[in-house]
């Protein structure tokens, strides 16, 4: 299909303004949040604005028509270059599907389209006591069907849990245009869990066009204390001992020096700028509790050698705080033009020595690490500033970061937390999982898409699902022989 | 092969003990927990106990081998026909595999093989301060393995989750004798979630050889309320009001007068018998936040014409008045010669015109039903109390049955709440599932086991897996152009 026939086409399942096909339009398409470098831009045929789910079902039917890839696309703030179009075909954006059908207060649930805005539900539902709980530090921008997709976190999904455990249903186009609805309203369910499979399946294997998401009631009081350590070695140690004292914190962030340093001058959000290191420690539920657990906190804190304890318990003291932590990416750029944001989990119990590591690899490739991150469930955000203008520095970095992946997943960690595997970390996916691990994936995603249409070149290693399945499966089967042709 | 070879062959494998096959042995393996004549009981070709991973791999390739079915077991006690060998071959008892390997404190996890019983695994880590959050009322018998097989519920799951959300990885053998380890002890994760996918696949996709869970701290303090009422309606009115005041109790149970007139002569657990329900409400948490808690439940207990409100916080208090509700099935004994459970959950919003629709049930069928459930989560129990030896009396059961589904699901229920579907209801699955629904299922039960040896018989309605998939793709198609040929 030309593409003055495949623009026309889709003209007419949409209507004019529902298709971008100029060069011009199509840029911004060509790229996620990812680090130029790290992942591959591409430019798409098309981009399909739909807004309703019969319209995403006749766009994937003539995709299938033309042959061509299909790519779902939310706010395009993805870090793993998910949204990126890398065989070109048509970009579905999902952002006129903005919605939000329904909010049932008895069952705590909340119907939304995909392209709802992650604080806008929160924002919506707050009047009634409730809010989304997965809260991405993107969450200004980013929709429910990116979260889900992604099966995004953010600093409360520690108490919470990811977006996996708020999600209840999906109404999905799958891959050979047929709509299907999993999951549903009452909790329980039978047969496979198809909702679980679909979240944090980058678009691979289906495109959400309703999401039913659980609400959570809005806690009777929250309070957000800021601690300061003398490195990040000693706040490590207040993380261990506030878990192990059984306290689980609405969040628990942690910011070392430089981070401090780049965030403090731009948003004065009070963070000391001689400390080595500061927690953010949120705190909610009953006031009585909070109360009893700030203090509890608080001690282990000056147990630890905290050098400052702040406690902030009105909304526009805790906003401020919080501040410098969610606008800590864009701060970035007072200290380098260019960073690389990884994203990678270790059990709680390496996360000081995984820090170390951290600091290592920094002098190794002479290369400045800013660490701003989830230190409660022991999910690093490693920022390695640099300048891409400089002759060889995003191989450093890519260096680095291949060093640094090698270690979390030696001490038991997981190549991603929240920001998925997409095209970013695909050819790392045999670190952590056997031939035998990748062909089940690879089971699954022929199930619902044996053509491979759905989102390419994601996930799996390169190369990998072009006709390589046989030939990993030969590798598994050397394997379990002890025969190591690898 | 025939049987005598099979035999050999598996005793090859295990050893002389490790094989069942004369009929006086295979005979408790015929059945499972439920109810004969809902579930057709079938005699396997061999029972094998397998104590490592390595020996179920083996099984497994002997069973492709001998072209015979698999079905892995725990303790039997399942409710759905789930671990019956409809279609005989091999039955994999994975009761000798019972080990709690290790008990991870600081990252709360423990690792266990799949024939540790449930109620085991929280008495050996509750000296440490931990406990495994699902309590199915089998849990003196029931297998972790099981468990993850049914994704089982319990009284605590309204608070803590259900199976899948504890547990955090799996060794599993799958159904071409490969093994995979799927998730891990990070949160977070890459690729899709062949975790989720695996729990509450009720042994149709793998055999799980090792668990990986997560463990919840013991709270601080621990409150039983007993409140009755004059009758469910007003019970029910109390929940609601519960749940709205943003209350999470631990459990939150009702029961009925039926069931109060089995139960509380067998074990005086303490329930007023003139009351025409019982509620029984868990409350735990930090002491403070508990006790406050406990007046606030009384309080609207009271207001919702609670004719009693009893509290324990002792330990044997507590288990007295729990042993009731954990009891209960095995106390109908005393009313009837047989039982029917269902397990079926509505939004909880549903609840009170569906218990009234339960009446109307038993007095349509003259069939008295007992109440006894989790009504904080909207997962009703009815027990249909019945003589098999009277002429008709089982074809009234599911008759009556039929209808009660029939209503659950209109009102947007779930076919089960945590026992799964397994024989028991498979036919069922077309009411709450469209033919597009059923062959995504198949597709993924396809990519695991293409063949069909793991479980056969189970979850899809009769005849759906044996080459009918093409029909019903056919149906799909028909249903989607709007020709309802169904």
């Amino acid at each position: 299909m030309d593409h003055a026939t495949l623009v026309d086409r889709l003209e007419r399942i949409l209507g004019p303004g529902g298709v971008f096909h100029r060069p011009g339009d199509l840029l911004v398409y060509e790229y996620d949040g990812s680090v130029d470098g790290a992942v591959d831009t591409a430019r798409p045929a098309a981009v399909a604005l739909p807004t309703t789910t019969e319209q995403v079902a006749a766009i994937v039917e003539l995709a299938n028509e033309a042959g061509l890839p299909v790519v779902a696309r939310g706010a395009g703030t993805g870090l793993s270059g998910g949204a990126v179009a890398q065989r070109g075909g048509i970009i579905v954006s999902l952002t006129r599907m903005d919605r939000i059908l329904e909010v049932d207060r008895e069952d705590r649930t909340a119907l939304v389209e995909p392209g709802v805005i992650n604080l806008e539900l929160s924002e919506t539902t707050l009047p009634e006591g409730f809010f989304f709980a997965p809260d991405p530090s993107s969450q200004k921008a980013c929709t429910v069907g990116g979260n889900v997709a992604e099966n995004s976190g953010g600093p409360h999904c520690l108490k919470y849990g990811v977006t996996t455990n708020h999600v209840l249903g999906l109404e999905v186009v799958l891959p050979d245009g047929r709509m299907v609805w999993t999951g549903g309203r009452a909790s329980g369910g039978a047969g496979y869990d198809l909702t679980a499979a679909m979240v944090g399946s980058e678009g691979m294997l289906g495109i959400v066009t309703k999401a039913l998401v659980r609400l959570t009631p809005q806690p009777e009081s929250i309070v957000v204390l800021l601690a300061a350590f003398g490195d990040m070695d000693a706040a490590s140690h207040a993380v261990s001992r506030i878990i192990a004292a059984g306290i689980v914190p609405a969040a628990l962030e942690m910011m070392d020096a430089l981070t401090i340093e780049a965030v403090e001058p731009a948003y004065h959000a009070g963070y000391p700028m001689d400390a080595g290191a500061v927690l953010l420690i949120e705190l909610d539920g009953p006031a009585e509790d909070v109360r009893e657990t700030t203090d509890e906190v608080s001690t282990i804190c000056r147990q630890t050698a905290a050098t400052e304890v702040r406690m902030a318990s009105e909304r526009a003291e805790r906003d401020l705080l919080w501040k410098g932590r969610k606008m800590a990416l864009a701060a970035m750029g007072r200290l380098a033009p260019n960073y690389y944001l990884h994203d990678t989990v270790v059990p709680r119990s390496k996360l000081p020595a995984t820090l170390r590591r951290v600091g290592e690899v920094s002098k190794e490739y002479d290369l400045p690490i800013a660490n701003v991150f989830h230190a409660g469930d022991g999910n690093l955000h490693p920022l390695m500033l640099f300048d891409r203008r400089q002759k060889g520095s995003v191989e450093r970095v890519l260096e680095a970061s291949h060093d640094l992946l090698h270690y979390c997943v030696e001490v038991g960690g997981a190549l991603s937390g929240e920001h998925g595997i997409g095209t970013e970390k695909r050819d790392y996916m045999t670190l952590v999982f056997t031939a035998d691990d990748l062909a089940a994936m690879a089971g699954v995603k022929n199930s619902f898409d044996p053509r491979g249409c759905f989102n390419p070149e994601k996930l799996f290693p390169k190369g990998y699902m072009c006709g390589e399945v046989r030939a990993l499966r030969a590798q598994a089967m050397a394997q379990k022989l002890g025969i190591y042709a690898l």
